[in-house]
């Protein structure tokens, strides 16, 4: 989609992940929440208008940052170490509804700070993936020519940073959480009142996902509610949620601006491209696909959703 | 809702129940899916085109089926019989997600053979409550001038009653169950593929009811989803099963007709029905709600998906 001179950048982890399946083990899978986010956000874009940033270690393939170039991404903002790259091993439950991790090994992440330079200060759109909420502020603070800031965040940082959250919380327009994370954030069982408590801290736009069950928007102009898109079959999570927060950044950056309705419009293309990445074992999936397979799952989208417009109650 | 001359015959259990809740402990409160079901269908009847069938004992208080007619719905259906009434108690975890069976006294229900009378044998909708597949079936032979039937079922009668619930399954239009029970009943684990299964076995139309996250419907015209309503509050999820079946039955009879447009629609009348129910203890809400609330209702269902209406994907 052309049109906008926008931007998004897009910070967050590169990593390798070891990824347990029911259909195998699937070994050194390059993953992270930027990869994902920025593959999800890639179709939307021309070229070099996704700006990745992270860090990888010596051992990270110079092929693969030649694939993500090749899908639009900008990746000289990304830092090389000399360490190993951040690696991940998580095993799921057979049925794919539940995932333990079995090792984490930060690595080249463990003193990571993101430094933003000049191709990165410029944009206008951006995506702060999981990390440290300090982190995700010194982002902000770099990027002058901000429009619209999302975030995402999870249960370690809820713990164990609260003060720094509530930082982060204060300078973004959106949060993107699943909905243990919003429960324990808030504090609050029930998501209606949980939304309402997280929103008076900071995010004017809350975005609550509920994995294969689809996710809530809640923002200025009301609740809005876009379903998961029912596969035959799904054959990997990881990454799902990244995938998910890319493909509405993508499409709001390609839009330019992130009104109600836009917004509204951009859950689909974010529900999209998170059922994508679930087809394929890593960022297989996300890797391959083309713009027609898009447009083709947007129409089954709107079908799935289509009710013929009129819906009233009257009574006589 | 007028204009039409059809009526819905609906046919299940009635009950005393014990419920025991996070918020107290509930004793002898009417229950049963025919009085859910018939509770929820008639907002959009005129008085008498809800047909109630079911069996009560002698402990029964007449004054209940008093409150059912002054809802519009025709109880002279109902068989008078001289033991108790059937009797569930059941237990609530503390987030409403699962229940536990205490008690099952079958009492009247357990000889209950469904005696189809003058009034409702010319009924041209009908919903068969969960209860045995022969009796579903036998329902379905004694009412002549019907043009739509559906049925729900449980994993009782999956297990235990193969051969009659495939006989059921033949003779029905629509087949309303639960996540778990399309599973079962299948023996397929993905959604989609076991909802063509199911669907191949005689129901041209199945609706997946997933608790809080909503239904999903699978018909002629493709795959459609409602999400259930997000409520602040949720107080007993008793009947909120039966409430959705009613409150879909209740709007296509009164519709007349079943095409996929009018079945779209009637999805979410299903699950503001079914979101009412929830919000009081048995079917006190139901007994209580206004057609102003439930017009809110509606209105507001139609916001929680509007996207502003085009949906497409392009890329230049």
């Amino acid at each position: 989609m052309a049109g906008t001179t926008d931007t998004l950048l897009v910070v967050g982890s590169i990593a390798f992940d070891d990824i347990d399946l029911p259909s195998g083990e699937y070994r050194n899978v390059v993953g992270g929440s930027a990869t994902y986010a920025s593959l999800a956000a890639s179709p939307f874009m021309r070229g070099g208008a996704v700006r990745m940033v992270g860090v990888v270690g010596s051992d990270f393939p110079r092929d693969t940052l030649v694939e993500l170039e090749r899908r639009g991404i900008g990746v000289t903002g990304i830092e090389h170490a000399a360490e190993r790259t951040f690696r991940w091993h998580g095993r799921y439950s057979t049925d794919l509804a539940s995932r333990t991790t079995i090792d984490t090994q930060l690595n080249v992440f463990a003193s990571f700070s993101p430094k933003i330079s000049a191709l990165e200060r410029n944009c206008t759109f951006v995506f702060l993936g999981n990390i440290h909420p300090e982190l995700q502020v010194e982002v902000v603070e770099q990027v002058p020519r901000r429009k619209f800031i999302a975030a995402d965040t999870m249960n370690f940082w809820i713990e164990r940073e609260p003060s720094s959250l509530a930082r982060m919380l204060r300078c973004v327009d959106l949060l993107i959480v699943n909905d243990e994370e919003a429960r324990a954030l808030s504090g609050i069982d029930n998501l209606v009142r949980a939304a309402a408590d997280i929103r008076r801290r900071g995010p004017k736009t809350l975005v609550i996902k509920r994995g294969e069950f689809g996710a809530l928007l809640f923002d200025e102009a009301g609740t809005f509610f876009a379903p998961g898109y029912p596969l035959e079959e799904v054959l990997d999570p990881t990454g799902a949620g990244d995938s998910f927060a890319g493909g509405l950044m993508g499409y709001l950056t390609s839009r330019g601006e992130a009104t109600p309705w836009v917004v509204r419009k951009a859950m689909f293309f974010a529900s999209s491209l998170g059922s994508f990445c679930v087809e394929g074992v890593g960022p297989a999936r996300l890797l391959a696909i083309g713009h027609s397979e898009i447009a083709a799952r947007i129409a089954a989208f709107a079908r799935l959703v289509d009710y013929g417009g009129e819906l009233h109650f009257s009574h006589s």
